[in-house]
């Protein structure tokens, strides 16, 4: 399912049943009979502990999730989150991507995408009340920007320890809040990646697919100071030895056996009111994937096959073509469910629930109106906010505005500058800044920002943004050629595609930028006005949201422990549990998908051509029947990847999946199509998550790429 | 898979295996204990008797199979078979193919269309002696003239008994010949049909696929005359009172249970050599599939959706794509197969056990280099041979050609003259003439004539045919335009597209066919010599190969004798019996197909739009869980279809699939996807047969159409 990217958000299903839930780890103790029953044999409180054994070998990538595995540092995740850092370190000459990667000593390993990093997660503590102290009584931006003050205190705070990175983490859309404290190791390595044959074999194709036979994993390496510390690239950097490292079963796992999952996902929007989830499938989703699907075809369109700039999109087209997917997936399951029903039902039982008891009445009568009445107001101008928010894949657009931004927000204290602006935030936002060349065409960035604007153009100009409309000189009604020509002025004298100068804008006052003659600049300078009015009544609707969800989520708590059932939170990039079993389902009547792919579908699917092109090594291998040690007599072969009902979602990508005893039995790397609509509501008959099996892992580090420094070098479970 | 359509023909997969094998029923005593083993329950002996219980209720439709369900004459056989008749009846006002239709009384039945046959199965018997006589010292022409002579003369003396039609199949490539005799009824009627979408539900999206939802199937009624002869259509017939009739079973099968079909199946190509598989796979499908996906796109192109030429066409893109689509799976899985290099493996072996054995030598030494020298031959101008093939498409091209045929064919006696010619065909050639109004537009006509004769006017000179070059005036080279503009004169100009012009026409004389200035009466006579030279020369290699091959055949039945192997032959539409089990496969790694399909499907699958549009009466049955009488415990649904392993191929289309007691259980229908290459090997893996299950038959009949009528005629087994 690939990196969490941003995806509009909103729903819900009242509580957890079978294997759904995604579990804060201080919520696993009170379950431990159930996990006992299920098949869990480690301590439920061992779980709940993050500096332990196995909480503590469970790592975030930031967007992904990875694992210790060695004494030695040594970091397995998917091929899709070491992606970057493979792209990265290969040349036309030295394809790492194609042609995959082994260091056979730590002196052979790569520094990893500028900007890697690997988060180590030390504490989760409640911080609700200092949050939310001397807030309550303030009202919509008022309430949202005193929240995030509170917030930044709380991170200044955690910080001053060097070598930590902190957040802190909203759950139930505001009603708590967590700080998380985590190591943050800056000097990552790339220590091996299969061939991408193997590592994304099937490709955009079997993306969100089953059957699969993905190879989706690669290994980094932590790097520290002499110290121990967390330092920048050095090479006088030794490997980080973590505190605990999972050890690898070669055993692997059995139709029907207990597996758990602790990660890192991303969003999921199970308790969104009816109002939401109608707008977002019957609006959201289709207008989204019309939009993704048409910048896919300019990109086509505009850098053709084979060409360089073509390559400076592929990522971008993964990107969009990921979640054209996706959305098409949820139209298509939300046509054939009953969503929307079911939830509205669900709110007429919480609304009777409520009116039933006067003091429920007097707490909470009012929250559904209020809250469907903020929703409203939020979707008041979407068509305009969502055309406006995929401008950002103009490269050039979104450089000047966060130039010009930065540039105001540094006349501010730090404490008082919009996150991601603050001193904190510089070394990610200079990476950002460098890499953008390796992502950026001057005709692609231009038609897209073309095709975006000219749909702006064609909104009523009441709906539009004067100094907006003024800085691309639209007029009272689009015109596409006269916009063609605008943009071609604006590409061909803006500098910002050039690193130098971008970074040299970091150092610049307002009114340096205020005198460029870049356009770009001058635009983001015409507009920024307006632009941060914008944002100010976004916020302001924020704010009003952040006071009136967490009632309805306590609404939501309360009616559900007098069911006796408890309540997980919606997934929020922030550190989760998820347990269930391996096992398949049925995708359509008349169809069973069994568990486990084998060898012998590579074989079936290969076409010889990307994406079903597997190394004639591995063919000739299979062909041979050379299972060597990971033969499964049930399968009479080698398990590829696995099914399970783990509930997951973007951001779990990488997440070790664990038997009862924690230790590691696959990666998970993706959900099945029919799962998708899963972030909606966890369905346990088609909610399935995909992961690749340790013994295929092992398999092809054994036999197809000579990989027995790390073998040797991991704990393998026999 | 439709009505049996020509495709090119061609292998071999020595002997039958597992549940392979079309078995002339008087093979079928020798393998009574196998049969009985497998779950036949009546005597494998009654089933090599055609003219008792069960055989003698299977019937054929002419393309497809079907049989008697009732003592008054009731048929039934697939929707798709009834097809045509079920169109012949419907008008815009009353759509019976999008409607459905039942009779309430015989009074209400509907004539099905003309020229519809019933043929009963009365004898078989081998007259290989009485063909080859006299014959076997002649060579090519010589020889495959001889034969048809004498063919010609046993069916005149079979049909000189009123009521009968005669035909002498040929098994093994002419090694046996076998006379078949049927009475043919003449009067057939719609009884019954459900509607369209139930009948093609799914339509072409779901041809050859599984999972499968269809209820294909349709009843007729056979009349004869007052005297129980044949007779033609009358309001005084009466019902046909068929010896014995098949028990309906509304208990159904289950998984793993015995199965057998007796039917028609068309053609297989199980014997071929590797030569002519190479050919066909690699040069014939390929090339057949262009052609096919080109005319569907000019049908399309020239008559748009919606438009009254449209309709006419609708049967021909049906059976277009219907073959596009077969040859697309028999590309792909060729592609996946060692198919090419298991037939060279089997010919080395027949090669070497030929060597070993100086007799065997000296009977078979030379005939497989024979035989594929005669191949090549065949081969050599194959391109230009398809294409003018395809050139049958065009209506006014193929009439005239008929037409003046018959002009020349009457100048002989009767005897003398090509088969289709003769005294005997006059009735189906009449119907021929009179059916082309309904599937002829001249736009589409003219347009896929064009695309055809482009490609064969860009052939070298040398390839092409003077007479026909000069018919269409192409020069040296393709001029595309010029083309266009001959053919717009010679569509302006025809009168053949008049039903009394061309029916008048039978009856002229070549002299008067000479005077013509019809353009295609005139394209006809002026290329009918170089068309009759290359039909000589096609015979005259014909002649050799049914010479050569039966040796082959010969060889091969022998070879597997002292194996311990029966020998099937390869389908040629004669009445055949295979035996299997109801059985699901696994269509890839990673996923099975399971055997039965439910109810439940189809409120999954249906998106209100064609072809999945269940009537909302049916949809809302099933929502509600009303399965009455047909609920299974195991499905917790109504099974709708179901696979087996019978080993069936088109024409079998409308076969009763018969359970152990030789009650019908499922009317076959299909054949999946991964089955299609089955024609050229079976594969116990993946040859897998579709059936409508009868109790969803049964089902549909009672709930949704309230066929009550018929329910009572039939015998329903509980």
């Amino acid at each position: 399912m690939k990196k969490w990217l941003l995806s509009a958000a909103i729903l819900a299903s009242f509580s957890a049943q079978a294997d759904e839930g995604m579990w804060q780890p201080y919520q696993l103790p009170a379950m431990a009979d159930e996990l006992k029953a299920k098949g869990l044999e480690i301590d439920a409180k061992s779980i709940s502990k993050l500096t332990e054994f196995p909480m503590n070998a469970v790592i975030s990538l930031g967007g992904c999730t990875a694992s210790f595995v060695s004494p030695k540092g040594l970091v397995v995740t998917n091929h899709h989150c070491a992606y970057g850092s493979i792209q990265y370190n290969s040349t036309p000459e030295k394809n790492l991507l194609k042609e995959g990667f082994l260091a056979k000593t730590y002196a052979e390993e790569l520094p990893a995408t500028p900007g890697s990093r690997i988060y180590v997660t030390e504490a989760v503590t409640d911080v609700t009340d200092r949050v939310k102290s001397g807030q309550m009584n303030k009202v919509g931006n008022e309430f949202y920007k005193g929240i995030e003050q509170q917030e930044k205190a709380l991170v200044a705070e955690c910080e001053a320890e060097d070598g930590y990175r902190c957040k802190v983490y909203s759950f139930h859309g505001g009603l708590e809040y967590y700080l998380v404290k985590q190591m943050e190791i800056r000097d990552v390595r790339l220590t091996y990646n299969p061939a991408g044959s193997v590592g994304k074999y099937g490709g955009d194709i079997d993306n969100w697919m089953w059957p699969r036979h993905t190879g989706d994993y690669s290994f980094y390496r932590a790097y520290v100071g002499k110290d121990g510390k967390p330092a920048d690239f050095s090479k006088d950097n030794v490997p980080y030895e973590p505190k605990s490292f999972l050890k690898v079963s070669a055993k692997g796992v059995s139709d029907g056996d207990f597996v758990m999952v602790a990660g890192y996902p991303g969003r999921t929007n199970r308790y969104r009111t009816a109002n939401e989830v109608e707008n977002q499938f019957e609006w959201a989703y289709p207008e989204g994937k019309v939009l993704r699907e048409r910048l896919i075809e300019i990109i086509k369109e505009t850098a053709p096959e084979g060409s360089d700039e073509r390559i400076k999109y592929e990522s971008a087209i993964a990107g969009l073509a990921n979640y054209a997917k996706n959305f098409t997936s949820m139209i298509e399951f939300y046509g054939k469910s009953t969503m929307l029903d079911d939830r509205k039902a669900l709110e007429l039982k919480l609304s009777q629930w409520i009116k039933a008891d006067s003091k429920r009445k007097s707490q909470y009568g009012e929250v559904l109106a209020q809250l469907d009445k903020l929703i409203k107001q939020s979707q008041q101008q979407q068509e305009r906010d969502l055309i406006m928010s995929y401008m950002g894949y103009s490269s050039m657009m979104s450089t000047a505005e966060r130039l010009y931004r930065l540039a105001n927000e540094k006349t501010l204290a730090d404490m008082d500058r919009e996150p991601g602006y603050q001193e904190r935030d510089m070394t990610r936002f200079t990476s950002g800044m460098e890499r953008i060349e390796r992502r950026y065409a001057a005709s692609v960035d231009k038609a897209m920002l073309l095709d975006l604007m000219s749909r702006y153009a064609a909104l009523p100009q009441a709906d539009r943004l004067p100094a907006f409309d003024k800085a691309f000189a639209i007029g009272k009604s689009a015109d596409s050629a006269k916009l063609s020509k605008t943009l071609d002025k604006m590409y061909a004298k803006t500098e910002l595609s050039d690193k130098a100068v971008r970074l040299a804008w970091m150092d610049k006052s307002v009114a340096e930028f205020k005198k460029s003659k870049d356009p770009f600049i001058q635009y983001a300078v015409s507009t920024y006005d307006e632009r941060m009015k914008q944002e100010k009544a976004r916020k302001q609707l924020a704010g009003d949201l952040m006071k009136v969800r967490p009632q309805y989520m306590d609404a939501i708590i309360a009616y559900n422990k007098e069911l006796g059932k408890p309540v997980y939170a919606d997934a929020n990039s922030s550190l989760r549990v998820t347990v269930g079993n391996v096992k398949g389902y049925s995708p359509q009547d008349g169809l069973v998908a069994v568990p486990f792919t084998r060898l012998e579908g590579i074989l079936a699917k290969d076409t010889g051509a990307d994406p079903f092109d597997a190394p004639a090594k591995q063919l000739e291998l299979i062909k041979n029947k050379q299972y060597g040690d990971y033969y499964v007599k049930s399968l009479d072969s080698v398990p590829v990847n696995f099914l399970s009902t783990l509930d997951t979602t973007g951001g779990n990508s990488g997440s070790p999946t664990l038997n009862g005893r924690a230790e590691l039995v696959g990666l998970l790397f993706d959900g099945v199509y029919e799962s998708i609509i899963g972030d909606w509501g966890y369905d346990p008959q088609t909610n399935r998550s995909i992961q690749v099996d340790s013994r295929y892992m092992l398999w092809v580090m054994k036999y197809l790429d000579n990989a027995e420094n790390l073998l040797e070098e991991m704990e393998i479970v026999h």
